[in-house]
């Protein structure tokens, strides 16, 4: 299993805001496309885990906005699983256009079915999986 | 059941793009709350309609921009129904501020299920519902 | 110039709705992306445009949904100039997932400088540009 | 000048995500609705601070996710001025359904001019201004 990734991602139109900045909130879009991409690198699928009744909830976001963004910008994120446990995964990113970076941010994901009960991470996260018993 | 219906909508910050304009995608979602508040004053509720399994999907949008909307606006959307029948409703929408006109727009909803079969349209929103035989 | 060019579009998990559709409103965000890189591709640059004081806004937009798309889906959006007058250019899309037309539409755009008086389209986009006398 | 403040927003669908919950990234187009509407309950206005030049950048958010929160949901979120110092204004946010808490979160804003310089944070929002000597 990969534990880092890194992905283009070019600034969308209305991704920026009205100062012409990327937003500071779609840097959580681009996280969740990025720890989406070191998933699917890994040969895992959130979609299915989703269909199989995994849902991945975020728990606590944090971000440091270090430089802006523009329109049309090609952004380089580097996406890095920072921790797992039982209940928890951690990844940590970092955001850059050429030499500079844009920000580094920490999300913190847990696991629930659908009717909001907690559950072990999956195991094609790095967690223990459905079948370990703690 | 109330054939029209206005609310009163502020442009917020993340609405708008990088010309400082409210973005023309975002139309779209204040036509989504007009027609949702059209429904909550007729006593209906788009989210039970939902949850009991009757799902209303777009499946045709248009929309003439006349003047643009900024950040912090306060604009007045007016939500008409101009038509429905068995198998669809559409509905008129006027997006003012002050005595200008912002937008005219008519955006066409069909029912589904949840496996995506076609249903009538539900009696809250005007139509001949699930009982009528057609 | 280019006329007609297509990109791939992977739907993002904040693209989804509640319904886990694509959201009909996001479909013109794509469109706006698909137009980008139609010039894009033919050498010219709208951040570039945008900067020199050319803003493109759109005067009329207008969708037909045919079949949903939803998360993480890959999409192919194909883009063509479909006429281009003194005042107005106008794109047709076509948006596709595999054989699946999921939607046909045209967004209509206009040209206007930062004080919002309406101009020529830039001969970038196949229109007469700013030196031609009309 | 006011140093709290609570509005209400409801959920709009396309705030909500294929899972159905309002999406972590929305959090935090409604804290900055909550801080845009706190100035204004004290007589200021972001947008003429903006159009000034005084330009507010968020520069550190996070935010802990306490409860999920739907489609449709009426929310209440109280915003409160935590800090001021002379580059930096910090906000504490609370997010409730009831007597739910959805969320508790910290944004910390810088104010720049156009050139993207730093600004000492202005006297509308309990900064020193720009005649201040530091």
């Amino acid at each position: 299993m990969l534990t880092e990734h890194e992905i283009e991602i070019r600034v969308r139109y209305s991704d920026a805001d009205a100062m012409g900045f990327l937003h500071h909130s779609r840097f959580f879009v681009y996280f969740e496309m990025g720890r989406t991409e070191l998933l699917r690198a890994s040969g895992g699928d959130y979609r299915a885990m989703e269909d199989a009744g995994n849902l991945m909830v975020v728990v606590k976001a944090e971000c440091r906005y270090l430089s802006p963004a523009r329109y049309d910008d090609v952004l380089r994120l580097h996406t890095r699983i920072a921790k797992v446990t039982a209940a928890k995964i951690e990844h940590e990113y970092g955001l850059f256009r050429g030499a500079t970076k844009i920000c580094e941010a920490r999300v913190t994901l847990a696991c629930i079915d659908r009717e909001g009960h907690v559950q072990r991470i999956p195991s094609e996260l790095g967690g223990p999986g459905r079948g370990d018993a703690g």
